[in-house]
């Protein structure tokens, strides 16, 4: 693995494809933090398993476990499916595992964000945050692709969405957050995602999941179909915070243009009713900085938006809400080449993400 | 990777080549161990970069590291060579690494003996040595190849040689120990080896190095260098104890058949004169079960026989004696399509073995 510096994959002629794009594969890591997964982690361990099968009916899943749990993760899941040894601090692949570029001869090259635990010491959500930070290059020398360092930049996988063709769409609360690069202008910030990216557009949506606890990462609340499509998480409820939230989105995304001048096709996809946590689930937490995780009553950042294309199939959550079948069926006729597959991801939500959040394609 | 326990490898048209047929690649472990690598590692890790890097020159090396070593492994290995993070309680990839077996297809699989640190309880050289037994079925895993449990039965890769047409070449001193497999008979541990590396003849070979702490593995006294024809350890010195052990051996070979019914040809490689472990060094390795773990003036099993294959070298130990060039060019004439490379290893020796004990062939 050869660690580049000196270059951008933008100067190199690579591009982060669209996830709708073929897939060579797919990381995930397996669960074991308690003050992120109720009960030892046990429930989520499960709907993990569930997850990297689904994704593993079209292409090849790496497993990333510690080697406490190496043994579980292997005793858990099919034998097509590879489990390797790496250590981290928490689950969540699509934030921290490198964000994958090609060039027109198909050479994959890795891209090796900073990650500070979603805003580090300001508002970041555990601490240390170290072997998170160090996945990326190891999962590129892992594959044997060079990396680009870009560790003095914040990034999560999570809080961008591409379409290949030169867009990327990210929000503001996230990107433009005092927790990760508040020494740099927006345009600044622009011209690192244009160049590690290679788009030449940025979508900037306000806001995303009310309590997200990410900032509000972009893929809660809005994705890329195809190229200029987009679903967005759509309450009608007024009453709700997520109303105006949702709304402002869609204004900005109805005023917005592509990379490619194209005006940008919003479908509305209904967000489930209210989750919160209940007494029961807090009391299977570990605290964390001293403090609970998680209180009763607090309210989950649900949203269908946060599933996984895979070269076959949609991946995506269901949270026992009447909602789960509107929302399959919309994202079924999106994806008509595609078998949705809809996984009960409560066990997922309590750990503060979901189906996107904790797989990162490998192209 | 699929476990396989219900079969052998003989029984599905597996054998293990041998060492120098061709290699996909080559797995080594960075070394960290304080009580095995004086003052911290720092001179065996030159040296076990040496020895990366000159494999490197014609097969692809995986080093594995800890989480904790694996950026320094980075930092000191060249980009071309492949770190992966995995734990292991030392660095012997060739005693824990998987034993590969291939059919005609030329399918791979790996087989996964036990291992319980050279003797278990009985005489074991550490305690633990679970992270080591579990590299095996990690590394399958890694390389997305089956594997065959037999973890059952206790052996190290650096214990056994095989000629790829039917032959193993063992020591009794090291299959026969007490510390090993002290349930079997001789003709039960030979059904295991003749089932699980498809051979027909095992050469019983009486002893191994003098003062080898691994209850004299075979690989430091005698390889193969083709079908039909050994290098032997050897001394003329009669006042030395090796003397008689390596005339045992000689006189051993000199009246054996291989499975093909061939004499075996025995090349005498000299040994260089006894290495004795000084003061200093042994005040630079920590204590290992409340005992130092070398004492000053001790002998170590310093042999020229302890050297790699790789598709284009021979990558042998030199330990500063007269003797470093006699052994070379004879091993330069033995393999005339190989160039050897010859590696300074009183750094690798210290530790308790040598080049071929800290590497492991993939095929």
């Amino acid at each position: 693995m050869r660690r580049i510096t000196e270059s951008t994959p933008a100067a190199d002629g690579f591009r982060m494809p669209g996830e709708f794009e073929p897939h060579r594969g797919c990381i995930m890591i397996f669960p074991e933090r308690a003050d992120s997964w109720q009960y030892g982690g046990y429930a989520a361990r499960k709907a993990f398993v569930q997850v990297a099968e689904a994704i593993a009916r079209s292409e090849k899943v790496t497993v990333c476990a510690s080697d406490a749990q190496y043994d579980n993760a292997r005793a858990m899941l099919p034998p097509w499916i590879r489990v390797v040894e790496m250590s981290s601090n928490d689950a969540w692949a699509r934030d921290y595992a490198p964000t994958f570029v090609k060039n027109e001869e198909g050479e994959v090259r890795g891209v090796d964000w900073g990650f500070n635990a979603w805003g580090g010491l300001q508002d970041g959500l555990y601490f240390p945050w170290d072997k998170d930070n160090r996945m990326a290059r190891k999962l590129c020398d892992l594959l044997d692709v060079d990396v680009y360092d870009k560790r003095d930049f914040i990034l999560e996988g999570g809080s961008i969405h591409v379409d290949g063709e030169g867009t990327c769409m990210v929000t503001e609360a996230c990107l433009l957050s005092e927790g990760r690069n508040p020494e740099l202008t927006r345009e600044q910030i622009e011209a690192v995602l244009c160049a590690y990216l290679n788009v030449s557009k940025i979508l900037w949506l306000p806001c995303g999941i009310y309590q997200d606890e990410t900032n509000e990462h972009v893929d809660n609340i809005c994705a890329f179909v195809k190229p200029g499509e987009v679903v967005l998480a759509w309450t009608e409820d007024r009453d709700d915070v997520q109303y105006e939230m949702s709304k402002a989105c869609l204004s900005y995304l109805e005023k917005a243009v592509d990379a490619k001048g194209r005006r940008i096709k919003v479908h509305k996809l209904p967000l489930p009713k209210p989750v919160t946590v209940t007494a029961e689930e807090c009391a299977g937490l570990d605290a964390c900085w001293d403090a609970p995780t998680r209180t009763p009553g607090e309210r989950l950042a649900a949203s269908y938006v946060n599933f996984y294309i895979s070269n076959e199939n949609i991946v995506m959550p269901g949270f026992g809400d009447p909602a789960d079948e509107q929302a399959k069926e919309i994202l079924q006729a999106l994806f008509p080449e595609r078998e949705v597959v809809q996984i009960y991801a409560r066990d997922i939500l309590i750990g503060g993400g979901n189906i996107h959040c904790i797989t990162q394609q490998v192209i």
